[in-house]
């Protein structure tokens, strides 16, 4: 089953994405922000910016025009960074197709609300969750977009609608499961950002990989803590939208969250670290959303509050680990 | 508390893990195989095999006798091979302290027999299960060694063994949390270093960290599916012993399980490989226990069979790469 799908968003998932897509016998459209960038990948067939060297298919063209991207779209895909989403789809709602699936594939809580990105869709959409779905995974763009072979998750309240994407999004390399655990597999996606900035702390800091996988485990089981409590079913945790997109995030050398995290626990400020990349990481935003999430929620979140204290500059690297290393000891499962 | 411990075998996790049982202010006889190496030990306070530069403390020695290596011991601890413990084990047996609990540092599965470390000790040494203990977690020996901060489990059926065991073994680098699940500690342990020959064939093959990251997420669901089928807590495998070690070990390029695997996704064959390095990865062996203990339990385990059937020369990498493409894709948690 394939057709017409609008992708709203050229940066890295976005287009690589849309490979994945065209790849599935669907025909893509890619919205830019930039027109420049629209008319760049429909004269050479690649996106430069993000995925040099790689030829996009014949059936994606992109476009800086809302009303041209959405034309004939069955299918409609979210792939804008998680903190405009908002601003971005209250401009693009009135253009929207009323009926077909709205994906997001962005990774992030909103700061102030605290939504999820299902949830500012369907506040700003006005969408029923058997319209809203997600997709998430271990999947770093830059080998998506190279045919790597991949697993993700594709998740949807309405299980038919989950399998009807499923069919929609598989390609000769990218296998998606379905899940009806939205919520699960959307705060997998939110906190592995943080768990990276963690991770890399440690990098930064010179310890070796017993601490940077103590890191990992424990900001899993913090990860579950959060989404339990909002609904979510712990094995989503245990599989590729939780476990598998936390690993494939922290084992990356050319993560963002984690270069970001390696530079802090180097010494460097948050200043610095801006003026040289002139980006911020995902996870410095989503650590303070998920912190207050949980402090709502009643529930304990050490290391979305420790790095939310570190990227506020209230707390050192250093100090993190003195905090850590004085909680006494205890049984591994409380 | 602290005491005089025994440690069998010098190598490169007793030894480490003998400069932690120091560090935390116990006595500890480390009872090498070869008497050179012991006196070697004795002399240079170096273990310049497995760890060379590191320093051991003064109240570590070494001895090749089995008598002067018990004497006095109230703790004694297992660091062999797995498929050599119950040899070594019959032997020693008479001279083990009659009280003292005896811990697992093995990660493994006996061939022929497929009893896990601890039946092994229960069955040799006529040891109740209130006296038998395992340690393991995300602990590569070398960093251990060079006392990088550090946390692990450690398991007894008896809470409060497990309690006095952990602040016998409590160093300042080194963080240990109890547990009452020795069968989840032992199966994480041993099934590990089977992912990890996947996840080093994935690499071998040119596969990137999505690759990776999946077969990491598919192992340990494996994993837990066969530890619980035989009595372990869920729990155990989602935290240190568990996903801690799997991903400690997998992120490691020391690592010699994954390393073995790479050279296997290169199209080596198993004589060039055990040619080259004299030795072979434990993993190499537990394949075929976890997978007939799995088909014992009526327990679905592909990784532990593909691999087994790669190692047996019955099938090449590229073989395994297809079977699991091919699987249909369906709901990811049935």
């Amino acid at each position: 089953m394939t057709g017409k799908v609008a992708v709203f968003g050229a940066g890295s998932w976005g287009t690589a994405f849309s490979i994945v897509l065209a790849d599935a016998g669907n025909d893509v459209t890619l919205w830019a922000r930039r027109e420049e960038l629209a008319a760049t990948i429909n004269e050479t067939h690649e996106n430069a910016d993000y995925h040099p060297g790689v030829v996009l298919p014949p059936s994606v063209t992109a476009t800086h025009d809302v009303e041209k991207a959405v034309y004939a779209a069955d299918l409609v895909v979210l792939a804008t960074p998680s903190q405009t989403l908002r601003d971005n789809l209250t401009e693009w709602a009135p253009y929207l197709p009323r009926t077909a699936p709205l994906v997001s594939l962005m990774k992030g809580v909103e700061l102030g609300t605290l939504e999820r990105m299902s949830e500012v869709i369907a506040h700003v959409a006005g969408a029923g969750p058997e319209r809203i779905a997600v997709v998430s995974g271990p999947n770093l763009s830059p080998e998506i977009a190279r045919r790597e072979p991949a697993a993700g998750v594709v998740a949807c309240a309405d299980e038919q609608v989950a399998k009807a994407l499923q069919s929609r999004i598989h390609s000769p390399a990218f296998r998606p499961y379905t899940s009806t655990d939205v919520i699960g597999c959307e705060l997998g996606g939110a906190y592995k950002n943080v768990v990276a900035i963690a991770v890399g702390m440690a990098v930064g800091l010179g310890f070796g990989d017993n601490s940077t996988a103590s890191v990992i485990t424990r900001g899993l089981a913090e990860t579950s803590r959060l989404a339990v409590r909002l609904g979510a079913n712990p094995m989503t945790l245990m599989g590729l939208a939780g476990l598998g997109d936390l690993v494939a995030t922290c084992s990356s050398p050319l993560s963002r969250n984690r270069t970001f995290g390696e530079k802090l626990g180097r010494g460097l400020s948050i200043e610095e670290i801006v003026g040289s990349s002139h980006q911020v990481a995902e996870g410095a935003k989503s650590c303070r959303s998920l912190r207050e999430l949980a402090a709502g929620h009643g529930v304990d979140a050490p290391l979305a509050q420790y790095v939310d204290e570190v990227v506020a500059g209230n707390m050192t690297v250093s100090d993190v680990v003195d905090a850590m290393l004085e909680r006494p000891t205890k049984a591994e499962t409380d």
